[in-house]
This record gives C-alpha cells, sequence and structure tokens, in this order.
C-alpha cells in the first residue's frame, strides 16, 4: 500500500507514558528519537503539554509536561526529518503557556477531546493554529459516541475549525473492521478539506487490522507505537504498519534493534499487550480503567469474576 | 455477527502440539475438552492421526498418532454436542488404519495439503467419507500458492470431492484483509457445495482481523485455539472469535477460566505470540521455519540480522 498522502505518526513516548506516569528516561526518549528519525517515520509525539499548575512534576515524568527546553535535549543534534507532536487535553493545558510555533521545537498539536467537548476544542484548535502550529483533533471514545451528535460535531469542525487532520480514536479498542469502515467513510463525508486518522487500540488484536481497513478507505494520518506499547493492550505497532505500508521512505531497521535493545527488557518491567481483562473490556465497548486496576489487583487472572461484573455493569 | 452455519473448531491440542511435539498430558487435553464442550464449540480438534510407522512414540506424544482409545480417554463421561476431528497430512497417515466412523470417536477428518498435492488428497478426503467421516480439505501455504493452479484445484474439489469444506490456510501468517477478501470469494465461487473455511495465522497479529474479514465474505468454518497458542505466532485466539460471533450457543466463560488456569502457567513454558523474528517472517511471506529456529539459538532477539537474511534469500 503506496500512497503519498500517508503520514505516520509514532506516539510510542505519548500513549506509552499512560503506563508509567511519563516517567521515561531522556536516554530512552532520544534513543526512540533516533530510531523514528532513521526509520523516516513523518511525526513523533513525545508527550502531553499539561498545565503544571495542575499536576505535580514529582508525580509524573517530564513527558507529562513537554517543556520546549525538554523537547529541546531530545531532537538537538539529530539530523531529522521527523516533526514533533505533542498532545493537550481539554481543560488540562495552559494556553498562555505555548509559545508561538516559530519559538517552539513542536510543530503540531493534537487536541484530544470527547465529541461532548467540541466546541472547547475548536477553540483550542483555531487558537494554536493561530500561534503557527499543525492542529488536529483526536477524537476520543468513538466507539460509543458516535450518534447524530457525531455527525454535528464533525460538520462544526469542517466548517468553524483550521485542523489539517481529525483522527477517529478507538480507545476502547471496540471497533472491528465493519465499525471502522464505517466511520472512516461518516468522517470523509464530513470533512471535505481535512485529513482523516486513526488511532486504533489493541484490545482485541485488532489495532493493526482497524488501521488497514482505516487505510482502505481512505485515512492518511496514521499512529502506531514501537511494539505496541501504550495503555491497556497497547497501540497499532509501527513496525507492522510500516512493514505493510511499502513506501521506501521508511525502513523497519531502526525500528527492530530499539525493539530488541529497548523494548523487550522494558516489557518485562510494565505490561502492556494481548491481556484478556483488556480483551473483555474491548468487546464490552467499556474503557480498560476497571480492566487496569484488576491488572494492579492481586485478582489480575480472576478473568471470569471480572466478566460477570462487567456484564452486571453492563446490564444496570 | 450471527449467523446459523458458522461453526467453530478448536484446534489448541493440534495447532499447539506443533511446538511441543504433541506432547500434552492427558489431564490437559481432557480440561481443553471440557471446557472446549461447555463453550458450546461444534469441534475439537485433538491432533494428527499420524502412522506410528512412520514417527517414533519416544520422540512424539500421543496426539501425534491420536489412536482412538486415547481420544476416548478424553471424550468419555463428558456430556458434550463438541465433534471430534483429528488431522491428516498427505503421505504420513496409514489409511487402512482409520476404522469405519461408526466404530471410531472421530467424526471429522481434515486433510492437510498443498495445491500440488490435490489429487492425492482428493482421494483420502474421498476415502475417509466413504468410511463415514464429515471431511474437509486444509490448504496450506495459500499466500504463495495461489496462482491458476488454485483454480483448477477448487475446480477439481467441487467435482470429484465428498468434502464438505475447503479452508483458506494462511500458513505463513502472510494475508491481510484485501488477500483475504479475494481469496473467500475465489473459494466461494468456485465451491458452490461446499463450505469455505478460514484458518489463520497470528504473525501480524492479523489472524483474528482476517478470520473477521472471512466470515463478513461468507466462510463458515473457522478455526481458534485457546489463547492463540498454535506454532509460531500462533492462532486465532478462540475467546476474541466466540466474543465477536455473539451467537447464544457459546459461553465464553470456560475459556477464560481455562486460560487463568492452564494457559497462562503454560505460556511461561512455551512460547507463541507476537514475536518479531515471525512478523517479519509474515511480512515477507516466508515459512516461519527460519523464525521458529532463531527463537531457539542464542540469536533470538537479533532481529536486523535476521531481517537481512530473509531479504537476501528473497531476492536470489
Amino acid at each position: 500500500m503506496f500512497r503519498d498522502k500517508i503520514k505516520v505518526l509514532d506516539c510510542t513516548i505519548r500513549d506509552g507514558g499512560l503506563i508509567n506516569n511519563h516517567n521515561f528516561d531522556l536516554d530512552l526518549v532520544q534513543k526512540v528519537y533516533k530510531a523514528i528519525a532513521s526509520a523516516g517515520v513523518d511525526y513523533m509525539e513525545v508527550g502531553y503539554k499539561n498545565s503544571s499548575k495542575l499536576f505535580s512534576s514529582k508525580e509524573y515524568g517530564l513527558w507529562k509536561f513537554c517543556k520546549d527546553e525538554q523537547i529541546k535535549r531530545v531532537i538537538d543534534n539529530v539530523e531529522s526529518n521527523t516533526k514533533i507532536s505533542v498532545m493537550v487535553d481539554i481543560g488540562r493545558v495552559d494556553i498562555d503557556d505555548v509559545k508561538p510555533a516559530n519559538e517552539s521545537p513542536v510543530d503540531m498539536i493534537r487536541v484530544a477531546c470527547y465529541v461532548k467537548d467540541i466546541d472547547k476544542a475548536i477553540k483550542m484548535v483555531n487558537h494554536f493554529a493561530q500561534k503557527g502550529y499543525e492542529t488536529t483533533f483526536n477524537i476520543m471514545a468513538i466507539s460509543r459516541d458516535n450518534g447524530s451528535e457525531l455527525d454535528e460535531a464533525l460538520e462544526q469542525i469542517e466548517k468553524e475549525s483550521k485542523a489539517i487532520a481529525v483522527y477517529i480514536v478507538d480507545s476502547f479498542g471496540a471497533l472491528y473492521q465493519e465499525s471502522t469502515e464505517d466511520l472512516v467513510n461518516r468522517f470523509k463525508a464530513a470533512l471535505k478539506t481535512k485529513e482523516v486518522g486513526f488511532h486504533g487500540h489493541n484490545h482485541q488484536q485488532l489495532a493493526f487490522g482497524n488501521t488497514i481497513e482505516a487505510i482502505i478507505h481512505g485515512a492518511n494520518f496514521l499512529d502506531g507505537t514501537i511494539y505496541g506499547i501504550g495503555r491497556a493492550a497497547g497501540n497499532c505497532p509501527l513496525e507492522l504498519l510500516i512493514g505493510f505500508l511499502k513506501n521506501p521512505k521508511f525502513d523497519i531497521r531502526p525500528v527492530l534493534d530499539i525493539i530488541a535493545n529497548e523494548f523487550i527488557p522494558l516489557r518485562k518491567k510494565i505490561e502492556w499487550g494481548y491481556i484478556i481483562p483488556y480483551a473483555i473490556s474491548g468487546m464490552m465497548n467499556e474503557h480498560p480503567r476497571a480492566a487496569m486496576a484488576l491488572r494492579q489487583s492481586d485478582k489480575k487472572e480472576q478473568y471470569r469474576q471480572f466478566y460477570e461484573e462487567l456484564l452486571a455493569t453492563d446490564t444496570e
């Protein structure tokens, strides 16, 4: 699958940071950046730009805040065409803290939001676009919030916003190929002047399959992470995505190296991937929150009980 | 996805046996059978029916031979509607050793074959059908052997054989959704009187996604294994397949229990699942043989070198 317009974004450090309170060593982040840059990946997302008034830097690592000077320490002296992205959440960023793009190492700001927050998100996107950043909407929990409000939100985004792309975010890992196809078609129909993006979660081992499905139906902004790292079951493995795309600009080798050297050892320390409670959450179209709590408890392998509990909640 | 004609076959012990020379304890096989029966799965495949003249019972476990008396020890005294299947390979079975179906605990015999062996396979299928068994063809390595010989083979199967189903077997884990769709459509077009089946391999985390794709396009015989166990990257996880199918006859709970109690501990002893050299084999449409050898060597995490070696072979 070769399509020039396709842009791949690596969110290893950003989504992986949700497992470890964004406590990646600077050294690892530098290694990831070098690997991503050599692999020819279009963007690397280094974390969230959260206000340090709202979150404690004792509790959270550097990549919860993504201060420009920290990002510079990652990218300085590396030859690279990879652009830098950060994510912001509604109500957690101090927008006045964000400098104009031409004074910052950041190229793109992605605004994560729910459908209900679309007005706030548009305001933010336009603010950052005004400051010179590329901007996107990343619409979360889309396997649940996809009624007529979604159509209205997309219409508003198309009319009122300066974003370059709008992502379908399968937060619960609940989409199958047919639901992915339907969503991409809806997004494409509403968003004539913007690209459609896809961010999968791997609860049911479908992050890569759904990403392919999204590509087939015209999504051009695609997220992946090295060795699939990410919250709960993780994301679409970047190495599989690059292998599929066949675009000569990508080189899988640096990604293979960093998996062997860094992510195999890291996986022994922190957990992500195909784990039954996450699969159950995905099947039931539930947030992985309860499954994540289970995995931190002494009931981590009590799958049947967990299943019954989710079923009971589901029918409430 | 509810479709009455869909039949799910669990091949946990058969495909899992390829990792451990078919050395599963009788106790585990009994537990799997009970779980599969309580889960309402249509078939359980317990192993291969190989000639004990060709393979040593010192080297291989019981499920390489699947003698009727061993199968009886698994299923006796268990209330169940699950039928029993065994697999045979061309040239490795002593067909005179197979009793008539009404004297055997086996209900179905699946003949694994390559396209080139189709004449031999038809002869075998018809022999076993004559003896009263349900029979299928499982056409291996389909991501490579899919030229015009495949169309001829399908035509012959349709005209000359008594099989009830013909499986697409993605031995190399190399199919994507589009190639799966194409194959199912070709099979459906050629096989007017038989069902189409799908057996995925999970090298690129696509076994489940491709199985869904096969279902969408009309495949009705579907393979899965508990917790995805199987050679190399393993197979489509049965628990995900049951979760997707939504057929009220299935109950996921006994599968969840046996994963927690047996397959989580087993996975610590034998290896299967998402492992980079298998992903590389899948991307390159190669047999996982070389990757399996690598995983047994002291170079097991040397991905780049492995990738370069496969690339070099590929361009020879």
